[in-house]
């Protein structure tokens, strides 16, 4: 089992072990819980080890700082200070490399490394705590570990912007109907389409760098909630770890959890744009639509009828939003009605957060993949745009402009050719002048220029429009935004 | 590592990969995840085996009654369908010595137990999926898992029925105040108090045996979606299972996860119930109150403060309820909008309510611990019903029933004479006659008897009330409805 | 009332006074908000007048019930009595003819007609508070009112099953594809379809029933939370109200919502079902489907695009779910936590159950609306069925059946006979015996008889299958079970 | 309007007819709602003026702007825009003064200030509409509403941050003890705790600031969704609503609901603060505590238990967390899944977010009413610092200050030293220094220095502690941060 299975959530018989195990072959199982010592329930509930060594290495990291700001304010030798420097650099190494051994009776990560410090180096190893406590040491390896979270999604956020710029990139051209209510209403094109994700992920990663700016004060110092008498800096150990300040109240510093809950928000709502789009894939690969392609990559089939490629991954990114939105609300609850300073509650704070994360992660990268992989189908997008009428926008925006005929008015007029094209089944082009004129005699040969697709397409040239010039700016300026 | 590992919920490192794993100690890590082969992102994202093994006995049987029915409509051999039961029999023993291999590249529960058969048993492996697909297949397992699981639940909430029902028997004489908004309203008997957390868990048993009823029908012979035109007996394999009746309708059979959201509403309101329970457990332990002590058993200590007792389970039971609350929420979300009958996003179902069963299982075992462990400070108890004219609607209760003032009048009275009792500090059984009839002259002497704290208890006889013998009667009655 | 404040959703301007009213021209009104006086903000929020008196006729008739048992138990004269029946039932009457005055001074329900009772029949009405409190009275109302509701709802419910009922009738022989993961998967019928959606609505009606049944206990004579004195009859107080008996514990009574959760579960799950049908019928309206139309009544149109038709009832009920689960999420959050007895935070309790009845009340009238209106386009379905190879599935069962290959070689077979037919774009019909046995050399002329859609439709024989014979079936069950 | 409707939340009789309105006497009514006129339905469920009117301000600043550009660019003529101006003002005043008449046929707020528009001016009322469409004018009226509501509860944030630091200001030399799982652990002042929730508001304003940059971009000009053919001034339109800029993709523009989901998130955080705040003061208001004292001003009292005073404000806005959470929840549930570019469910986007924006000012206008009415007992909390030894951590630094023992082992000697003044009822103060020096010898008459309660909470001077001079920067340093 490697270390990096640390990260695994339920991983020790101990606690998997309180579960009504209905994997057993008979219920005997369930008498001995019955029987349960209490001390073991207690240790099953209280022990946190199995979930925050994930945060291993921010723990040697914060006490690192921890230990050199003692040394440098005269708390702590320098003998003591290299010996736990050097001590809790080999415990990184021996969890690194799988030798570490992690007891659920030592309940949490803080206590596991102390531990096997005091075994290495004895003595000086209790000499670390000096001028802080589980509660501050807590709330700054979460925070640590946040904001080391947050840095590796917004890699993998960028990574599908560009999978969805290099898409719309190939795309300027490609009609599509843009819909409404899932009917097809304007002609747009399929990169000016992927370009509205590509807003969203920006969103979300503006949301999450806000998150990382306001997490990125200190804990540290806070000890166990009203400071310390010992004269210690946390200015050097704020720098130290990277966060811009201290935090400035300690009550305030171990009792806060918003960075989780927000960093559980901005999660939430980057699953819900990541269902949308899944949503779409899902609607597209449909033999109704057929608007793109997976490859097997990204689909599985059924040995019986090979031509069927379910989109399973876009189904599964789409059902991840539930989980996303889940583990935010479960924290909100915890987090209701605490009084301060810290109770044992707070604990239940990182598996939801661990679990988001990894979440994300696999949406991201598949959503990513999906987006490579997909193919766009070119020809069936530029057939679904000549069903519906949908230039009749642009004809009577024609009316308004050329004719001045006020909006409404031009909306009647438009409404009677649809209606007597759609009597016999023909296009709005189809329509012949004096039919044309039959409903409004001022109509000349000039409308017929808006009423193809392409025209209509390369007609919305305002800002932020679909017109095929002003997506390729708008590739440009989002490549300038969000990916340099 | 252990068979019952496989309950574990991410326990394998192909899926724990996926996440931004910042145990790791540099970022080189997240290199590979960029440039993740397509197929590996997929793989992640749609096995379910970490997941779904806890299956396997559920798979098994399920396996066994439909090899067992198509023997008996002759769809099978009797030779193969021995060869099939043999052979499930022992992967089963395989799986449960810990000495089976779990396949991500074979996905799922399903095919890892197909595969690993055909090595047993050769080609009559391939006859066993007739007839069936893995649509039905799943959706049988799970509601034979949910319903096993319901059972073990049962099992634990009687348990700690039966340890509040022993405690209310020592306490039936043990005066505390009754509380509404946090402050003292009346007095009540502690066993009385504990017993109204006998008749919630008695409606969460309710809740879940209404799941049971409502989930148990089979929906196994559904197929992929359309039934099968094979001459396959529902009613036998329904029977084999000890489900009530083949489900009605094959697309509803494999799209409906309405016992998973309905044994999740379930547990989140027993979670909401728990948390109430460990809300008064935390305050009782509070230095202002001190009604009950935990022993060590239940709390955890400070190698510092000695005298310090944290209700630690206490605390984490009452957030567990976020935990049970964003399970539930998580499969609402997923199942939000899917269209029929079966969608990929539904593999979302299990996690959910696996981990709502573990956290329950767990919350289950800390509250009964807990129950049995407290022991009841009856001093301060009674010491705190001294405080607050607890007695005042006892008096006010004496002047209408007596005097035969209107509730209204009464309260007034009262009122005056709490006022007058306060104002130097007395309790109202301290005011002297003269001084209440200055406020109602009819009052007599007979009103001292209901001033009392125990007078009060022992007067409020009406049904459900908090006089000791009706508390006794009912917690007979608890016994005779809950535990017989 | 000015008009600007009544689009603010609490009706009343004393509340609506206390939001960020920025329909206000400027922000002066802010001003106003800094210096409110506490006294005002106090009213606004404790004030439950606006919501609770939607309780009006329960709380009457619970009164009626309460004075009547006083009576009948010698606590009341049966002047008072009557004073009192004579003068609930004016007040009952004053306001459903529009003509009682609420006042928020006077907080809630209770005191409103108390109060005016008090004015009608004087000193009498301050007996009727004899023995309860307004804990129990509101627990009482409350339960009748949810009781009132699951009895409408379940209405609402049958009638929107008949729907179903009456349009699977018309359309047995109707054949569409059958979808996994929206891939066209096996033939199935229109009917079939439709009635997976009975089967859903069927348990949802068990629910609210379960959930009725279970809270179909009186609370009333708990009194504050300890019972009383007074030699009440609670028996008599529960068979009045309908109630099956009064509830065992006085504490419980009081604190319990647990029946305001349950039916918000069940409201939730049955807003997902709505969800996933409006799912349905929206993606059925889009032109890449087009299996159904909506009339004008239930879609919405441009006035510029006269084919528009917007499926914009489903989109709503879609939308409506998500409602649902936040008001069901809002009072277990509400109840998280909460000690006993009562606390002012249960107030908080009725306007979720009040915002979701309504929504559900709305959501089933227009999904019957919609299922009533509802034109299935039988060609567009049936034409949907003859892409994708939707009978390999039966090709491969007869292989197995006739020529008994095991399933897993048997679908091997049929991969390779659908590659065939995809390769120059034809039918499995389409291919010659030639080609077939060239595959598999055993097969012979009879497979092409279960090749067509409507031979495999009716192949699905088995309990439950979509075969039309079993639909029929099927449809007189549910006629049975559930509308008789 | 009958009265008992009024009770109904959504106001309008056209709305509260759907609901299962039990409140009528008899069930006669529900017969009606079986045959209710599909039309009605519809109209009911789509309509959205009770809810939508209250952006009227908004949507007539952006007519209005949209007018001007659209004659800055010389699409419309001086003369139309001058008519639409003041047409449009004088509809402004006709709704402010209550003289403007709603109709629920014209469905939304948009079509009924359109629709008045043409009675005053006519013709040119119809030419407004050029180059917009509801899509980007609902979106436009939403942020602009939102943005507002900021503004406003930004407000009540700071008056509220105002009131915590006037609070602070005259109890920094105020002990109580500091708790964790509310066991007291160390003495704080008074000031020190108020100033932690200073912080969790000051994240809270944050929070709210980053959502209104965020969404502080103009929809305008996105039309229906994919831009428009007239030559429109985006720029010009964001400049004039205050906006920063246009969106810069027109699908994103009328499909993006981020803002109102991020507003929401900032609410439910900030309601989870203000119920642990409301905790708190619940529990201080409880006998066992009685650390402050609110006037009748924020408390309800009991008509017959005079003393009591039920912290009734405080549950309420503990409750509230719960519907903003709902709300959240609510939101992200209608948009999960949804395909662009606008759907109807869209429309279910504004009742969370106003029924948000109205209990976040009420909660927020009550907490800061509690906090200025708040008398906090300084002697209960003084007495309650001389329970639980809260100065062991005190005598722990000491021993590792003074005489260099390691943390760890200063634990130990400090936990023998408690449990030997436990044994008999002292205090650490009252160890002689014989007793002490027969745990360790080194210990010297200085220690007894740092064992009183008020030196403890002077010598945590470390930056944020606790110490009075550090609490008087930290008030001064909140001023300037917060409230300049």
């Amino acid at each position: 089992m490697s270390t990096h299975s640390s990260g695994d959530r339920k991983g020790s018989d101990s606690t998997s072990g309180a579960a009504p195990d209905t994997t057993a072959p008979s219920n005997t199982m369930w008498g001995g819980r019955f029987t349960t010592a209490p001390s073991e329930v207690m240790e099953r509930i209280n022990a946190s080890i199995d979930v925050d060594r994930r945060f291993y290495a921010q723990d040697i990291r914060a006490s690192q700082a921890h230990a050199a700001m003692l040394a440098e304010c005269g708390i702590l030798t320098q003998d003591d200070n290299t010996a736990i420097q050097d001590g809790l650099e080999r415990i990184r190494q021996e969890i690194e490399a799988g030798e570490f051994t992690f007891s659920a009776a030592l309940e949490d990560i803080h206590m596991n490394v102390e531990s096997r410090l005091r075994e290495l180096i004895g003595e000086a190893a209790g000499r670390l705590h000096t001028a802080r406590s589980r509660n501050d040491q807590v709330a700054t390896d979460f925070r640590l570990w946040v904001r080391d979270t947050i840095d590796a999604l917004d890699a993998l956020l960028a990574d599908l912007q560009a999978a969805l710029l290099d898409q719309a990139d190939a795309e300027t051209e490609t009609v599509m109907p843009g819909y409404t209510h899932l009917q097809a209403a304007q002609p747009v094109t399929f990169a000016h389409h992927l370009l509205a994700y590509v807003e969203m992920l920006g969103r979300d990663r503006g949301r999450f760098a806000d998150c990382r700016k306001r997490l990125n004060e200190s804990p540290l110092g806070a000890a166990a909630l009203a400071g310390t008498g010992f004269p210690i800096d946390r200015e050097m150990t704020a720098r130290a770890l990277g966060f811009e300040r201290p935090m400035a109240n300690s009550l305030d510093a171990v009792s806060d959890r918003d960075f989780a809950v927000e960093f559980l928000a901005a999660a939430s709502l980057l699953g819900v744009h990541l269902s949308r789009f899944s949503e779409e894939i899902v609607i597209w690969c449909s033999e109704g639509f057929r608007f793109i392609q997976l490859s097997d990559a990204f689909t599985t089939g059924s040995s019986i009828m090979p031509q069927k490629k379910n989109p399973d991954a876009a189904e599964l990114v789409r059902a991840k939003a539930g989980r996303l939105v889940g583990a935010l609300n479960a924290l909100l609850i915890v987090m209701k009605g605490l009084p301060l300073a810290y109770g044992k509650d707070m604990q239940e704070d990182k598996e939801p957060v661990f679990e988001a994360a990894d979440t994300l992660a696999l949406a991201l990268s598949a959503t990513t993949g999906m987006v490579r992989d997909m193919k766009a189908d070119r020809e069936r997008m530029r057939a679904a745009t000549t069903k519906g009428y949908l230039t009749a926008t642009d004809l009577a925006d024609w009316l308004v402009r050329v004719l001045n005929l006020p909006f409404r008015d031009a909306h009647h007029v438009t409404g009677a050719l649809v209606a007597r094209a759609e009597a016999d089944g023909r296009d709005l082009a189809e329509l012949s002048l004096a039919e044309m004129q039959a409903v409004e005699p001022r109509i000349t040969e000039d409308i017929y220029e808006v009423l193809t697709v392409e025209r209509s397409v390369a007609s919305r040239r305002s800002q932020g429009g679909t017109a095929p010039e002003r997506v390729r700016e708008a590739i440009a300026a989002a490549r300038e935004r969000f990916l340099s």
